[in-house]
């Protein structure tokens, strides 16, 4: 049983005032969570397995606050365990260009996933415990246990209260993931007031319910004991994980203390004094630490965690002679790197082999590289037999008490939760080891997931979505179902990518783009109809994200596509030309990838001095950057054969030949006028 | 106790085969939920309050099939009840341009809520209950039950796994909704295989933890006293809503009953015609309906209802009398009317008022409008002291009980559910009595309700999203918080308004064409951050979506813009009045509304031979369609202090200024190029 004496209190204190401090200086963030928490993260930080020393340590617990806003405790704690943040870094919290953030984020030293968005954290998390069971049973052998860290979480009642966090939270229960545990700071206070405003559930029956195990403590503002005993107890939970509900005064010392004003405003002058003045500092200075603090993190944090990871170190060594292929494999997955040469896996296409779905390509593409990426790990919202996620042979990861599958195994069934199946991926993909997640969905609802899919390209995280069914060529199950706005929507966010390969070159090149990026996820939009393999089309080009597919000497009109849309604009070519009118092709299977090339490609393929066509069954909205003049659908779709449909909407060889007609016509004496979408003064 | 016998069976069985044969007939569509809950629609349907004959009565019992899929089931139970299917419309089933689209749509006669995206339907029946308990609160006297009737669910596991549902279950039962009954196909079946794959929580516990009642039948595939039983007692329990854990076999008599396959593939032939001889049926004969069939369904439901219906009616005419004012209002809510005159309550301003942030011009409006529409209904997702989303003097939405509001209160406290509260306010709107309900949080959790957001466009629910916190504007929070792609995603989905009020009376204007929109909802994207009042806004102007606020004799550079750049341009273009460079500002809050005008008007806001420069401090990929040259973010925000980021990325007067200056020079001799953006070839 740990002791804890005045050195404790004094590093408590230290830590509390370190993050109001921030808070206060910038006139900005939240001191409540800080407050009541900073016991807990002071009793779980020196007994975690981490230090400053040895930051990217495969095997260090990971510690994840969910509840993001409370980053002012973060940042204390990441300070005085020595990771690169001085005092004057916590004088500039919440300033521009600052390293601390007014929510954390992923790329920050000593931070494991980006959070401020509720219920991402906690989400995540999971998916961090998940990384670490599956390298366990992957690489740890008798006497060489590499793998074995433990996943921590703080979370509030707003994160608990996200659905992402039911959904993950579900799965970790079934998953039985005993190194999982969250504290879950019950400080009955929201934004609104009382949690028995609106949250007035059974926390802990819940959690019950998806199989965790629940424990309490009540006095989490005070007894160190207690908080230290229900993490032991935790831990040694080890086929579920653990949820601890701490009973904690939100803004804990604060004249507002209890109340919901001090969850996310800075302490007025006086009570910042009377707060310091309680807790023994000098209500005149600010960020101050007492040497015996450092001192004491230094020994109890950084110093054990260096030796701790300097044993890792050692038995890895031993590891590596006696088990050299294994070694070897995990040592390049922790360097980051690809196995040299896998893209030699990637099938190839001719314009002779058959039409086949991208959907299925996509399967054809897994299914090459399944082996030789261990780091691949697939999972399905239960989509599994639709989006074909599901490498031949692959194992089902699953707790070996199922009799399902193994903790070695590299499929998951995630069940019907695409939000929590996207946190999961990014925590799968944050946890390091070269993870490389993707997640099957239909393509409308990886719209359920934004949340998730937007920290991912905030953070980097290189999270791929295997996402079929992506158009009203899917049929039957009608506007519900059928994107429209999906693509435009994942277009304008920052750093991802969005790639409608149009055949089975273009799918491989989605996926030898998407997998070597190491910092930018993807979302690969794929169809359920069969597409023709297209004359024109290799890895090489559509590895541009933009391409010409077939030219013409002199084109009177460019029709650009994506996907399904591409082999209709060869056919509608066919007979333009029959019309006297040439028309280069151009597929854009990526905008995010086109737009990386230089300007001066990109002028190549879109030049001056001829009309711009794009036809896509989605949105117009996005091709107004490169076209003239879009054909799409800006209107719902409609249920019914997919032909039909198609043919419904004007998506026919006659009807893309009418409208290139017309918009021939419309700049035959208006080309001198028409300049490359790349040419523009801004 | 009901006696059922030999005509439900005969019944059911029908039902069952109407479903399976749409199925077959179109070679599309899930058999297995039909099959599997024809006998609890059959028990529920024969006790509901509805009929074909009254379907707008405001009273009558709320059906919604959450698991949408299983429609053939509906669109049976709809056509035998006489609503306006017949069987040719059956045939017709997932066919283009039928009435029985793959999903059910709201518009349809008697669908009560769009569904097929799962943990929707679900979801916004709990909408369906608060509204009916509020107006029940509202308009109910002694000896004057107006408003008693109830809302059923079928589900099935999809939607249960949904965090959706988990959110706003959770509000169902904190809010002790004692009218809300929901049937839960618990079949152990999904697309994946078993729920043992990944759904082995304890779903009747998770629901006890959310305060629901929870009850059982053990034999929903027969035992039609079971199901009666179950309902008669959930319905009996008037302070908790009520789950009923229903055990059937999916794809009931079919050859693949039980397995996944049976529940999205239409049965082989040899199968159906079994299942038709096991029936009684002739297996060479489909869609066959017995007239006894048809005369018992009148009598049970129809005749029925009818009688109900018309009581009502008495009923209601005598309330008339007797409480004229509450009647008429009623009334006039039943007919979807606003009140007369209501818009004369907004606020409207003059440039010599105070700059005010826009989401405290929307509180303004919210407790201009509060008392003049009763059938507004507000709610945030914990953000209430953020969103200014609580009228003044409005009572807070609670059980009675809690001592914190009651019934008739019309704010509710969602607490940090975003996409629950979206599927919420979805329900409350689709349950009639002109319920106009509005949700708060930060725009960039709208994206978390993206799944109900789409629903609402798709089905043209009028509500309205108070989406406060727009933009790097917000300061420190920073980039997990600041929008940068949400508008251009909402642009992009049909059928919303994407309003971004520029000051009070653009937001006046924002709430004025929001609630005269019968069925296209809307989002207000409203500041953190003071904005002036405008010269030359008007709401007439605005409720445009799009106008000119400032104009010259002859513009050398259109500055286009919304919201908090629209003072920015304005400030702008004085600065280069006095490099001889004359700006026309125009003022664009919303392109849905703005599209929707005359090309005529749009021309003239956007005209020839003038180079367009868009400025907003969002993604540039919507602004392509109007401007030539686009000022915006593309990339993620900053955590800093507003003016600083604003600084940062170059949006301050100078900034505007010196790209204005780059276009104005780049087009000057190509100005003849310049064609409006409204004249196009398609």
């Amino acid at each position: 049983m740990t002791q804890f004496g005045d050195i404790d209190k004094l590093a408590i204190s230290t830590v509390r005032l370190l993050a109001v401090d921030a808070v206060c200086k910038a006139n900005s963030g939240h001191p409540g969570a800080p407050l009541g928490m900073a016991p807990a993260a002071h009793v779980l930080w020196t007994q975690m397995n981490l230090s400053s020393k040895c930051v990217d340590w495969v095997n260090r617990d990971r510690f994840v606050l969910s509840n993001g806003h409370a980053c002012a405790l973060l940042y204390a704690m990441l300070h005085l365990s020595g990771y690169d943040y001085s005092i004057e870094d916590l004088k500039q919290f919440r300033q521009l260009n600052s390293k601390t953030p007014g929510h954390p984020e992923f790329e920050l030293p000593g931070v494991e996933l980006t959070t401020g968005p509720l219920g991402q954290g906690i989400s995540s998390a999971v998916g961090l415990a998940i990384a670490q069971k599956n390298l366990a049973a992957t690489y740890n052998k008798p006497g060489f246990e590499l793998s074995n860290n433990f996943t921590y979480v703080f979370a509030g009642d707003g994160c608990l209260q996200e659905g992402v966090s039911s959904e993950a939270c579900s799965v970790a229960g079934h998953l039985q993931l005993g190194n999982l545990i969250v504290i879950y700071d019950d400080n009955h206070i929201t934004i609104d007031g009382g949690t028995n405003l609106s949250f007035t559930e059974d926390v802990l029956k819940r959690y019950e319910a998806y199989g965790w195990e629940t424990l309490s403590i009540a006095d989490g503002d005070s007894n160190l004991n207690e908080i230290s005993q229900a993490i032991l107890k935790a831990k040694q939970c080890k086929n579920k994980p653990t949820i601890i509900k701490m009973n904690t005064t939100i803004g804990f010392g604060s004249l507002s203390q209890g109340k919901e004003t001090v969850h996310g405003s800075p302490l007025k002058p006086d009570d910042l004094k009377q707060l310091k003045k309680k807790f023994g500092f000098d209500p005149e200075k600010s960020f101050v630490v007492p040497q015996e603090v450092y001192d004491f993190y230094n020994e109890k944090i950084t110093e054990r965690g260096l030796e701790e990871c300097t044993k890792w170190g050692k038995l890895f060594s031993e590891y590596k002679k006696k088990y050299p292929e294994l070694g070897a494999e995990l040592q390049r997955r922790i360097d980051g790197k690809l196995p040299a040469n896998w893209e030699s896996k990637l099938p190839v296409y001719t314009p002779s082999d058959p039409a086949i779905a991208t959907r299925k390509l996509s399967e054809v593409v897994l299914n090459s590289i399944w082996d030789t990426l261990p780091e691949l790990m697939g999972t399905s919202a239960d989509l599994t037999p639709s989006n074909l996620t599901r490498a031949k042979g692959s194992v089902d990861f699953q707790p070996p008490s199922t009799k399902l599958g193994d903790w070695s195994g590299r499929y998951i069934r995630c069940g019907v939760r695409e939000h929590g199946m996207g946190a999961i991926i990014n925590g799968i993909a944050a946890y390091g080891a070269n993870f490389k997640p993707y997640g099957g969905t239909f393509l409308n609802f990886v719209s359920y997931a934004a949340g998730a899919v937007r920290v991912a390209a905030l953070s980097g995280y290189p999270v791929i979505w295997v996402a079929t069914h992506d158009s009203i060529g899917l049929g039957e199950d009608g506007p519900t179902h059928q994107p429209i706005e999906t693509a435009t929507h994942f277009r304008a966010l920052p750093n991802i990518q969005v790639w409608r390969p149009a055949d089975g070159n273009e799918t491989s090149a989605a996926y030898k783009v998407s997998l070597e990026n190491k910092h930018t996820p993807s979302i690969i939009a794929l169809t359920r109809q069969n597409l023709p393999q297209l004359e024109g089309s290799t890895i090489e080009k559509a590895s541009k994200g933009g391409y010409i597919l077939q030219d013409v000497a002199k084109p009177d009109i460019i029709l650009i596509a994506s996907g399904s849309e591409v082999s209709l604009c060869v056919d509608a070519a066919k007979l333009l030309k029959s019309k006297n009118i040439n028309a280069r092709i151009v597929s854009i299977p990526d905008f995010f990838t086109f737009d990386k090339q230089s300007v001066d490609y990109r002028i190549s393929v879109l030049p001056d001095g001829v009309p711009i066509m794009s036809v896509e069954v989605w949105a117009t909205l996005s091709w107004h950057k490169y076209a003239h003049e879009c054909f799409g659908i800006d209107d719902f779709g409609r249920s019914g054969k997919a032909t039909d449909i198609y043919k419904y909407f004007g998506f026919t060889e006659q009807g893309v030949v009418e409208r290139a007609e017309k918009v021939h016509k419309f700049y035959q004496d208006k080309k001198v006028c028409l300049c490359s979408p790349f040419k523009k003064a801004l």
